[in-house]
């Protein structure tokens, strides 16, 4: 017997797979788009560095900025104001500069992306017509979709330079209505956190108080889309993964009751919904209420349902009835929210009653009762997807994931599942009878504890994850930013619990000032039409008419 | 220290508190009701003993006969033609005939029974009016439903006399309507064998051919149904357990796509869907198509979403279109089903042809390959609330359990219950894919590998409980019964495999002589509106209008 070892080659350690990871990104900017100034230490929003940049002309500025949200857009696109290569590139661009400042993106496709344009302007040039109502509209994606022939490493080492072969359905039918996709978005190690921080792209970056978190898991979609760096993008939510994004960025965005949207062919990052009992869903990050219906009815036109066997059909073609519905809101449920997020409701509620809306107080079984059923549901393996994902390339947990709070929970018995769900089950009987007793309409809620904190902080996904659990549509529309003057701290704050401290030390007028305190609209299960109808007449009594709304409220494409 | 032992009072024994609990139940049937003859050895069909027994009368037999079903009868009653009190007489009558012959009842409810039904004719003649569609029809539940004040042991010796303090949803939704609720059915022990047997009521048999099987789950419900004890039954199923018994028996029988009707507050007979990915659901089993859809109707207008949190909303009041669906034909599929299945089958696309429909051939993932997953998902636990249940008395389990094929199948890590699930889901998109490139409307295909079989056989449930991995709608209608003369047994029989081996074995042309062959057919899931419809249309061409039709087809309530 010999006892000689057999040469085999070294393998790269996982920072300098990193570092070529890194290195691949980079260069798939353009040189020319490459900032050569970055801001000051201690700048607080980046957004107007845009303009500032000097890589987007007048009109790309137009493009991308808040003269259009999609909607209007498209219809620019269609009407042949714009080509849709030029929309392309300045998108692209700022995707670019945005990236640069908030390090958002993960797999870059411009070239590709400019590409595609080019052939729907072919296209509209020979037939006068565009290829769908999507056509022209850059999009963006998160990290867990696939693009056949771009890596899908879902944040962890061990999974990169492994393209997909293959492209998720839902990309396919935004491409099929002539969107273009420009690139992918970054997401958290183990995709379980509020967050997008991970071993590979590193840390998202918030643009509107560049020290904060952009949130996540959809972080860098949020923030992203914070920066306008794309006409409509495309998250995934099982705890609050797209809402929490879209809040912290100041964005709109909606999490559909689960088989709304198809979700075949994604890159699953753990475990499947069945097993947990809370699936995951995809749900997009808009500049308007009008836009996240956009994208919906786009895909439900699709018949979705012929090719995703999880998809239910005619359950979004009902129409809607126009009113103002009857607010219910939660003020708080287990957990302090902080100052701006407390004003945030309270003038919420103030403008809507002055709008002439009913509004009452809502109490549901409590949130936070319904958020430790959820840890442990997302647990049943004791993470052991997570943790082997992890191990296969050494990699070590980044800080955001070992302070989630359940990173060490044990794995679950079967019987013990059992009962979890059975508890979670329970809580969406309770939650369906009071919000029958209550006779309300919607919910009006926070989207959490606080506005944006600072990176790593946002581990407690309470008034988020309640609505996975019981499955219920909802919607977030930003509304104020924190403001030191009017959201002193409490000065006579009593703490519900060790969390509801922990909560309140994270609040800091001064550190948190400008962050957005969005708001969270929440309907029953598979109310998700007329949720859209409905916060659509909430956010014109809030906000008015966006700019981007205005811009064309004649020209939106026929659906 | 005193070491003296503290006396305890001795338990009864399991056999002592079957003895007790059947003691109980005979009681319950009035003696004038009591059988004092019972058949000869031999006799094969006894459900003209209801008329030969001299209990019910001339009057009570036309009521439950087949002049009628649920449809025309509850015409009939709100036309005043009968009382609902001796319509509850005339089936309470049946149902205990039936139940002296084939043993297919638990809890009897009949003086409760009568007692609501005078209420019925009260408000009747007070108001002119009945109370709702169901008014005074008689129903009998299986036993696996709430009754406030009765068991719900579920053939478990540890969990009689123990009565529910509730009523199951669905009852209090069909008693607002007007049904009278006579009974509860019998069950197998363990409520996941196609049979009824278990050690507190034992085993149930078939009205049509009394030494066969009457199927299960709800095997209680089938036997009464096929007696005509009740004017319509409720069984549940997840892998066969309406369908199964609704064929065996010679009647129509219906699984709905899970969350088309409530099941909230049922008892609980081992693992939740939401762990295993296959929920279970009510459906059920009557004398008409038409019958299954005024069941349907009534609970869906009752709007069940209000108030069980698992029923999606308006999705089965859409409308129907008038049409021949285009059929595909399942002959077989991993399990060579009998001669007299085979010969159904070949006979039912002769008629539809003949009648102007399109029949094609469709060939689905196997189905064989399906079950093997079926049967891992069900015992994640390794069947421990089954075997804790079992224990907690100290009752052996019965013979048909020991047979079933799972029952000493290992518990699974959450691991592996995902990767069963992932197989499941990729069955789901095959059978999708496949159904939409055939080009059909509905699927025929057969309801098990056999007619039925001698009791504690039926332990094969590859024909029905595919459709429940799947949770695509399947309705079962009446067709053609075993012949010897047609059927022969198979001289060129080449088995597929060791189960199909076993299958063959079980045909006895002259044992099986007389056995119903139904047939089965499956909609794409959430297609149960549209299905009901076009099994109207399939069962017009197969069977002609059913006598209970006839009576009144323009006399039914109006939903």
């Amino acid at each position: 017997m010999s006892t000689e070892s057999v040469a085999v080659a070294s393998p790269r350690s996982w920072q300098e797979i990193r570092d070529a990871k890194k290195a691949e990104q980079a260069a798939r900017i353009p040189v020319e788009w490459r900032l050569t100034e970055f801001p000051s230490a201690g700048t607080i929003d980046v957004r107007p560095i845009a303009s500032t940049c000097g890589i987007l002309s007048g009109r790309e500025l137009k493009i991308t900025g808040d003269s259009y949200d999609a909607t209007s857009l498209a219809a620019a696109i269609a009407s042949g104001i714009y080509s849709a290569e030029e929309v392309a590139v300045a998108f692209c661009k700022r995707a670019a500069v945005g990236h640069q400042l908030c390090n958002n993106l993960t797999e870059i496709m411009f070239l590709d992306a400019i590409e595609d344009a080019k052939k729907l302007d072919q296209y509209f040039k020979e037939t006068g017509k565009t290829v769908g109502p999507l056509h022209g509209l850059p999009m963006t994606f998160k990290e867990c979709f696939h693009v056949k022939g771009y890596d899908y490493c879902n944040g962890y080492i061990s999974k990169t330079f492994n393209p997909s072969t293959s492209t998720t359905y839902v990309i396919e039918l935004v491409k099929a209505a002539g969107a273009v996709v420009i690139a992918k978005t970054n997401v958290p190690q183990t995709m379980l956190v509020a967050e997008a921080d991970n071993n590979v792209f590193g840390q998202t970056r918030n643009p509107v108080v560049h020290h904060l978190t952009s949130g996540g898991s959809s972080g860098g979609e949020g923030s992203n889309m914070g920066f306008r760096g794309s006409a409509i993008g495309v998250g995934t939510d099982v705890g609050g993964s797209v809402r929490i994004p879209a809040a912290a960025n100041g964005i709109y965005g909606y999490r559909p009751t689960c088989g709304l949207l198809p979700f075949y062919g994604y890159a699953a990052s753990g475990y499947t919904g069945v097993n947990t009992g809370i699936p995951a869903t995809l749900g997009p990050l808009a500049q308007s209420v009008r836009d996240l219906t956009l994208f919906t009815r786009v895909i439900r036109n699709a018949q979705p349902w012929s090719v995703d066997p999880a998809v239910v059909p005619n359950i979004f073609e009902q129409g809607t009835i126009a009113r103002k519905p009857v607010v219910g809101v939660i003020y708080s449920s287990g957990l302090t929210p902080h100052p701006p997020v407390r004003r945030a409701l309270r003038e919420a509620v103030a403008k809507l009653k002055a709008a002439g809306f009913e509004v009452k107080e809502f109490v549901p079984p409590t949130l936070t009762s319904i958020r430790e059923v959820t840890a442990e549901l997302f647990t049943l393996d004791g993470l052991s997807y997570q943790k082997d994902t992890l191990a296969a390339s050494g990699e070590p947990p980044v800080q955001s994931v070992l302070d989630i709070g359940f990173w060490n929970m044990p794995r679950k018995s079967q019987e013990e599942a059992w009962a979890l769900n059975t508890r979670r089950l329970g809580f969406c009987k309770q939650m369906l009878d009071r919000w029958q007793e209550a006779e309300i309409d919607v919910v009006l809620c926070p989207v959490g504890p606080h506005t944006p904190v600072l990176p790593g902080q946002w581990n407690n996904d309470t008034y988020t994850v309640a609505w996975n659990a019981v499955d219920y549509p909802s919607v977030i529309i930003p509304f104020t930013t924190a403001d030191p003057a009017l959201d002193p701290k409490d000065t006579d704050f009593v703490a519900l619990s060790e969390s509801d401290a922990i909560n309140e030390a994270k609040y800091d007028p001064e550190l948190l000032a400008g962050a957005p305190a969005g708001l969270q609209i929440v309907a029953p299960k598979w109310g998700d039409e007329q949720l859209l109808a409905d916060v659509e007449v909430i956010d014109l009594a809030l906000n008015g008419k966006p700019a981007g709304e205005a811009a064309s409220s004649s020209g939106a494409p026929k659906l």
